[in-house]
């Protein structure tokens, strides 16, 4: 996206636009995962310590994991409580794309100024002012870079606001967006009185009763071919009902598949609506699923890929199984 | 254990140690766990470096999961391979006493010079050489700074095991013993090259056939009573025969009752031979589990305690369940 000198260029004119505006509206994407939660909350903490005006505002709920960043802060779900008035001044944090702000757009003047805040590869550069840093793990990475450009002293809400967003997106220091330069923000701030082991059970180990009690139901369908190669899950309509999870409390169980030992391909098959059929697919670095799912109109990445199949929940086994046995003999 | 300047005083003793001998035995305690093989591997790598002899001898078989650690440093199992001659040099890592070594003591010479490494806060000092570092998070943390003191190259290989024994030792840098220094340790690793994902991956998250199985049968067993604010688990010895799993499979499967949102105390309940039941309890933070633990003989931490129960598994769970509940209201 950018060299680093360009970096330090776009930071200057972030800080800067911080600096010579107030009166914000600060937004994320629908659906906020923790590094979206976490940049939005930490963007505000941020403009709270300059004495700055900011409302928040986003399409949808903030998820109740995630509320203990914002403190005494309010956060409007746009859906339940549209604010009635407009904005000209905008930061948007881990947006990709203008259309990941949904419909809280509809409350920015038609001359808006806007900053984008973001470390998505793809991200357009929407904003008026755009500090994007694409080999930056997380939004919250580029605030802290950010809020060293301003010279903000760190409060206590803000470490914790950047540790999580860190924590989330990097799946706990796993994932290999797990850069040196996070590893030493974390450090920093534990150095700071950051909590690390607290928001990591909050953040990363504690279930609801639907995600414990679906995956007790999934791991009820774990089942192997080829030599135990090929591993995989499924989820019917009737078992996500019987569970009262939510759609997005299946996210991470193909991992189940896929982290059993010798396994090379992982699958978790979900019955979207009858006769619908979603596949996700998951390599321990071998296989190439993002080939696989392209056999079925799908596509994604070497190590995680998806499709989506036609068909009864067993029949859409049977196809895919075969399918990827037959590539990996 | 020992203040910052007695710490530097001890690792310059421990570098002069190894720079005037040769001819070591390396050991660590039974059942090793990521951070004793990382130490052993570790220490190896070192004296390989120095060209140093050595023979790496452990009571018990290396876990399969650790060997990549060895690369092709040969390993002793001494249950199976008992060595025909005597050690004059011993550097011992991650053992907190003397007994922990095991019978590999049999193999030392009467007047044997052994090297401590550790980082127990609990260590006797049992050593000829003592380098304990009591917060440290691992005892690879100590071989780090022992690297350092000695000018040694940091190879690939010792990158590896110092990187998997803060890993497995942090819970994935989850636990309360991250300390910003550990994460900087790693973030240094990371530079040097070392695939942190990748070793995430190996050491955290692949399950054998055997931990999957018995995780499936566990779960079906999940319970909870007192307005949810207590859940258990329980594994038969008839489960964990026909799960084909190892005892230590069970390690970590209490944290499902645990982690569940809301619940204070999370107890697994392990039927150890027919009338006698090991109960493990976790706490969230609110509940003191070792004063629960006490009321049935047994203790721990504040966190984390265990008793033994003389009864079937049925009576184990509600006698505990009953007095956890009276405790809790």
């Amino acid at each position: 996206m950018s060299s680093g000198s360009d970096y330090a260029v776009q930071l200057q004119a972030a800080a800067d636009f911080i600096r010579g505006n107030d009166d914000f509206l600060v937004v994320s994407h629908m659906q906020p995962d923790g590094d979206a939660a976490g940049s939005t909350f930490g963007v505000a903490w941020m403009l709270h310590a300059m004495n700055k005006r900011f409302t928040l505002i986003n399409e949808g709920r903030m998820p109740e994991k995630f509320k203990f960043m914002a403190g005494s802060l309010p956060i409007i779900d746009y859906e339940k409580d549209r604010p009635n008035r407009m904005f000209g001044k905008v930061i948007s944090v881990d947006c990709a794309d203008f259309g990941r702000i949904g419909k809280v757009k509809d409350c920015f003047e038609p001359d808006a100024l806007l900053l984008n805040i973001d470390h998505h590869a793809t991200n357009d550069l929407f904003g008026t002012v755009n500090v994007v840093k694409a080999d930056a793990a997380a939004t919250v990475e580029v605030l802290y870079d950010l809020a060293v450009e301003l010279g903000l002293p760190f409060s206590a809400e803000w470490n914790v606001c950047i540790y999580s967003g860190l924590l989330t997106d990097t799946g706990g220091f796993r994932y290999s967006n797990t850069s040196p330069k996070v590893l030493q923000i974390a450090a920093d701030l534990l150095n700071r009185g950051v909590q690390g082991h607290d928001l990591a059970e909050r953040l990363l180990e504690t279930m609801t009763f639907g995600q414990i009690s679906l995956l007790k139901k999934t791991l009820n369908t774990l089942s192997f071919s080829h030599d135990n190669r090929i591993a995989w899950l499924s989820v019917s309509l009737d078992d996500l009902r019987s569970s009262e999870a939510a759609s997005e409390d299946m996210d991470g169980l193909v991992n189940y598949a896929r982290n059993v030992e010798g396994v090379e391909v992982g699958m978790m098959f979900k019955e979207k609506q009858p006769g619908v059929v979603k596949v996700s697919l998951r390599s321990g670095g071998q296989a190439n699923v993002a080939e696989l799912a392209q056999r079925f109109g799908g596509g994604g990445h070497v190590r995680a890929a998806g499709c989506t199949i036609h068909g009864t929940l067993e029949e859409a086994i049977e196809r895919v199984v075969q399918e990827v046995g037959m590539a990996l003999s």
